[in-house]
C-alpha cells in the first residue's frame, strides 16, 4: 500500500491510496459489507456509483462462513465477485457490541457466537490470521473499544491493554498484498488519546485509525477528540475515522484531516425508508408522498431518482417489496458517495470552506436522523 | 394487438404479439409482478434475461397502492418503469384464494381486503375498468376461478358465471392500446371445457386463456385438459394458460398449442433457494454446497452462473441476506426464460419432439417441487 496526498485545503486533504486491487481516492467512504455482501446491492452496482473500497466484517465472517472456508475458495475478493480494495475491521468492535458472556485477558477474548451460542476465542495473533485468510488490502489491529462512559483509569487500562495487542498484532507476518492499520484508543481524554498516538506511533503503521468514538458521546465531543486525534497522527499516513457517520460528522471529520470512513447508516437507513436528500433526510413511508410524482430528491443524478417516483418508493416499502430495500439502498450510498466526490473536488479547488459554509446553510444537515 | 403465427410444428407453434408497448415471441413465458414489481428484480435486469413481458395482479394494485393512484401517475408501466408490454390479470382468482368473507352473485362479489379488512365489491365492469386505469397492454375477463373438486353440476353453474360476466366484459370500451382475452371455465369436464370455449368464441375475443386449472388436480388431468381446451380453441389466436407451471408442465401445454404461461414458480422458489437447474432442481442451503466452489448450473451462462459460487449462494441464504433474493430469483428467471427460448427456436427448426424427448431424457424434470 502507498498512499500519496494530492492536495491540502487548511487541514483537509486528498489523496491516492494505492492497493494492490487498485486506487481509492480519498477521502473515502466505505461502503458495510458485513456477511460478505453490501446489503440489497451488488458489486457493479457499488462500482457504478463510485464504492472503491468496501468493508467486511471479521466477526461475522469468521462465524460464518469461516474465514478458513472463505482462503480455500480463493479468498474473500473472489466469493464474493469484489475485485477492488477491502478493509476489514478486526472484529474487536463485534466481540463487545453483540456477543455475550465475553471474558476478557490479556490473552484475548473468550465469548458466546450470537448466531449458534457456540464458545469462540479471539486473540491478536488470531484475528490477523482471520484477516489473513480473507484476504483483505488492509487489515486492522485487534483492540478494545473502550466503555462509553468510562473514567479516566478504565480508560487508561483499556488503551494499555489494546497497546500491548497492538504490538502482538505487528508481528504477525502478513501476504504480500496486505497492510495494517492501528487503532488510537483513549476515549474521551485528551491526553489518553495523545498516549494511545504517541505509542502506536513508536509500533509504527501503515495507517492509523482513530477507534472508540459514536459510542453514545454527543457531536461536539465527537468532533473534538476526532480533531485532537487526528492533530496527533503522522502527516504522511491515511487516517481513518470508524464507524463515523451521519454526513455531518464526515464533514467535520475531513476538516479535521481524516481519510477515510465507514459506517452502516446509508445501507440500514435505506432498508429502514430513511433516504437522505439534499433538502434533509426523507421518511419514504410518509402518507404525504403517496401520490408524489417527484423523484426522492430533485438534484440527484442516481438511476433510482432518474427513474422512480416517490410514490413509487413509498408504495414498494409499504408493500414491504425487495425492491423497496434495493432502491433506498442504491440511493442512499449513492448520495454518500457523491458527497464525498464533491468534497474532494472542493479540496482540490481550495474551496472546501465553501462546501463546509454551503453545507450547513442547505438542508442537507441529517436532523431527522436518530440513530447512530 | 396483432399475432402472427410463424411456424408450426405438430401442435407446437412459435409466433410474435405485436402490442404498442413491443413485440412478445412465443411460446412465452410472463415474470408475475404482483404488487407493481417482479420481486427481487429490477425493470433492466428482466429485459438482459429476455422478459418481453410481465404480469400485473388487479386485485393487488386496486387494493394497495389503488389504480387510479397509479392512472393518474401515469399508468403501470411508467410507476414501475416497465415500457414493454404488461398483462394484467382480473383479480377474480385472489378474490376467491386470498380475501375472506366474499359474496358472490349474479352482480359481482363482495369480500373483504386481506390487507385491512375493508369492504371491497368486484363486479366484471369494475374489473375492466381497474385494468383500463392501470393501464395493461392485454387485459383479462373477470371470471369464477370454478373451485376443485367440483361437481359437474357446481361446474356448469360456475361456467355460466362466468360465460355472462365474461358477456359484460366485452361491453366496456377499452383504451385504444388495449386488449381483451376471455378465459375458458368448466373445470375437469371435457364437454363444459368445450362448451366453455364455443360460447366464449362466439362473444369474440382477441385471445383466450385456459382458466381454473393448477388448482389442486394431477399433472396428467392438467395435461389433458390444457390439452383438451386448447384444441376447442380458434388457430389463429393466441392462447394462455393461467398460472402453469412447472417446466414440465409448460413443455407438455406448448405440446398443446399454448402460447402464453405465467406463474410465481420460478421467483417464489428463488426466495426460498429451490433453483432450477439442467441437472434438476437444486436446494441451496443443503450442506453439501457449503464449500462448493461451481456454479449452480455449469451449463448456464446467466449472469448468477458467471460469477457466483453455490457455497456463496448457500452463505447469502443461510445468512438471510437479500442479495439471496435477488441472485436466486435473478437465475430462475433465467432459466424459465432461456428454456421458452430454446423451445422457440426449437420450434423453428421443426425439432420440438426432439428437445421433448431431451427434456425427459435429462434430470432437469423439476422432482423435487412440491409446491405448486
Amino acid at each position: 500500500m502507498k498512499f500519496e496526498i494530492l492536495k491540502t485545503d487548511g487541514k483537509a486533504r486528498t489523496g491516492l491510496i494505492h492497493t494492490t486491487h487498485g486506487v481509492i481516492e480519498t477521502p473515502a467512504f466505505m461502503p458495510v459489507g458485513t456477511q460478505a455482501s453490501v446489503k440489497a446491492m451488488l458489486p457493479e452496482e457499488l462500482e457504478s456509483i463510485g464504492a472503491e473500497i468496501i468493508l467486511g466484517n471479521t466477526y461475522h465472517l469468521y462465524l460464518r462462513p469461516g474465514s478458513k472456508l472463505i482462503e480455500n475458495l480463493g479468498g474473500l475478493h473472489k466469493f464474493m465477485h469484489w475485485n477492488r480494495p477491502i478493509l476489514t475491521d478486526s472484529g474487536g468492535y463485534q466481540v463487545f457490541s453483540l456477543s455475550s458472556r465475553r471474558k476478557i485477558s490479556e490473552a484475548g477474548v473468550v465469548f458466546q457466537s450470537h448466531i449458534d451460542g457456540s464458545r469462540i476465542e479471539l486473540s491478536p495473533e488470531k484475528s490477523i490470521e482471520i484477516q489473513k485468510e480473507l484476504g483483505a488490502d488492509i487489515i486492522m489491529c485487534f483492540d478494545e473499544c473502550t466503555p462509553y462512559p468510562a473514567t479516566h483509569e478504565e480508560t487508561k487500562n483499556s488503551l494499555e491493554l489494546s497497546l500491548a495487542w497492538a504490538k502482538r498484532c505487528r508481528e504477525v507476518p502478513l501476504k504480500p498484498h496486505q497492510t495494517l492499520f492501528g487503532i488510537i484508543q483513549g476515549g474521551m481524554f485528551q491526553d489518553l488519546r495523545e498516549l494511545s498516538a504517541s505509542s502506536m506511533k513508536k509500533i509504527d503503521f501503515e495507517g492509523y485509525a482513530i477507534g472508540g468514538l459514536s459510542v453514545g458521546e454527543d457531536s461536539d465531543t465527537l468532533y473534538e477528540m476526532t480533531q485532537t486525534t487526528a492533530s496527533f497522527l503522522p502527516f504522511e499516513k491515511p487516517r481513518y475515522l470508524m464507524g463515523v457517520g451521519k454526513p455531518e460528522d464526515i464533514l467535520e471529520a475531513v476538516k479535521s484531516g481524516v481519510d477515510m470512513f465507514d459506517c452502516v447508516l446509508p445501507t440500514r437507513h435505506g432498508r429502514n425508508g430513511q433516504l437522505f436528500t439534499s433538502e434533509g433526510t426523507l421518511v419514504i413511508s410518509h402518507a404525504k408522498f403517496k401520490e408524489d410524482s417527484n423523484p426522492l430528491d430533485p438534484q440527484c443524478e442516481c438511476y433510482v431518482c432518474k427513474n422512480y417516483s416517490r410514490a413509487y418508493l413509498r408504495h414498494l416499502f409499504v408493500a414491504k417489496e425487495i425492491l423497496a430495500s434495493r432502491l433506498n439502498t442504491w440511493h442512499n450510498l449513492h448520495f454518500y458517495l457523491q458527497f464525498m466526490k464533491n468534497i474532494r473536488e472542493a479540496i482540490k479547488k481550495s474551496q472546501f470552506d465553501k462546501l463546509y459554509q454551503d453545507f450547513y446553510k442547505s438542508e442537507a444537515v441529517s436532523c431527522h436522523c436518530e440513530e447512530r
